[in-house]
C-alpha cells in the first residue's frame, strides 16, 4: 500500500498527547465542522476519539455517522480525520 | 483528599497501554459485568473508555449509564471502574 500523504496538522497531532485539545486540532476538522461537532456534544478531540472507539474503530461505521451528522465535512475531511485518529491510536492507545 | 486504595488489577491496568485488552481487564469489571458489557457492544477496554469519553468523562453521567445498563456492577465496581479509567486517562491520553 502506498504511504498516505499527511498534513502538518496531522503530523503535529499524532505525536503529542490529546489532553484538552479541541476537536478542531484533529486533521480534517476545520472551523465549520468543529462547530457542528460541538453542537452534537463533541467539542474536544477526546470526545471525537471516544465516538470512534465506541464504534469499534470501524472506519465505515464512523464515516457514515460523520456523513449523516456533520455535513460540513466532505469525504476528504472524513478520510483525514479517520486516518489521524487511527494513527494516534496506533501510537498511544 | 485521602488517597484511594487501588487493587493489583487497577495498578497493572493503568501502567500499560490498552491496546486490545478485554473490558474485563479494567478494574471493577468481572466476568458477569463483562458479559453484560459485551452484549451492549462494549467488549474491549477501548470501547468502555470510548463511552466514558463520549460522556465528557463525567463520572455521574457515566455512573448512571452503568447503573441503568450493567446491573452486574454494584456501586463499588462502578467506582473502581471509573477511577481506573480516570487514572489511565491522566497518564496516557
Amino acid at each position: 500500500m502506498a504511504e498516505r500523504t499527511t498534513s502538518k496538522k496531522h503530523d503535529e497531532f499524532v505525536r503529542e498527547r490529546m489532553e484538552d485539545k479541541a476537536a478542531t486540532e484533529l486533521a480534517g476538522i476545520g472551523e465549520k465542522g468543529g462547530e457542528q461537532l460541538a453542537a452534537l456534544g463533541f467539542a474536544t478531540a477526546k470526545q471525537v476519539l471516544g465516538q470512534f472507539l465506541v464504534m469499534g474503530e470501524d472506519p465505515d461505521v464512523f464515516g457514515d455517522w460523520l456523513q449523516q451528522n456533520v455535513s460540513k465535512l466532505n469525504s476528504k475531511h472524513r478520510g483525514d480525520l479517520i486516518f489521524c485518529l487511527q494513527e494516534w491510536i496506533k501510537r498511544n492507545l
